[in-house]
């Protein structure tokens, strides 16, 4: 009788730790995370529609590729036109899936004038601390 | 009969929502958030003694205070001793609060003398587009 109720209370914890177990093993480990800086300058006359084909990108990618952890776009304070983008990828292979996207290559193709510079800074995760969803 | 069953039904349902919406409500909104990108350089000679002092420092503010969102921690390919930290607070006053926390402050004294130059750059969110826990 005991053993039986301990059974029925214990299986539906046995199923939600293995539940658990297996999402962990299907997410790629943080170390084979892809993290890059992308340091942008856009061409003043142009800010407002670049913001705006990039916060489309951005949204998109979010939502339908699972392997696009973080695309955290920002401006530098007082040089609204100088842009920063902080980039996670689950690992290589979603950051080259990315590039291949229809809205990515939409992205490049309709602000390709608008940008005046970029650099890509290629980054080592040391520790990826985060209570965002 | 069939107006009891309803209510039966929609009662949870009315539950959740109001939980979502008062989850909601206590966020502070998007645009409050203070974003900064933090670019160091370290001493290549006490790297390791750093980082160690770093990680310390991030996991514990990620796991004791509610509005430090991200400290992602990187260092830029080829240069380890450059490292760059994106950082996310909820708000102002979050991020006032996370300077006088007994782990910053031990952070900043252990690692003075291995920091050889610190520049903050001061931003303003456009998107911050993530999928991350």
């Amino acid at each position: 009788m005991r053993a039986k109720r301990i059974l029925v209370v214990g299986a539906p914890v046995i199923a939600f730790c293995l539940f658990g177990a297996m999402r962990r093993a299907s997410a790629a480990p943080a170390e084979q995370r892809v993290v890059r800086l992308a340091e942008l300058e856009i061409d003043p006359a142009q800010l407002e529609a670049y913001k705006a084909a990039l916060k489309e990108e951005i949204e998109t990618s979010v939502r339908v590729e699972p392997g696009v952890l973080t695309l955290y776009a920002v401006s530098v304070k007082g040089e609204p036109n100088h842009i920063r983008i902080f980039e996670t990828y689950r690992d290589a292979a979603a950051y080259r899936a990315h590039l291949e996207t229809p809205h990515f290559r939409k992205y490049k193709a309709e602000t390709q004038q608008m940008v005046k510079s970029m650099k890509l800074v290629e980054t080592e995760p040391i520790v990826l601390g985060s209570r965002l969803k």
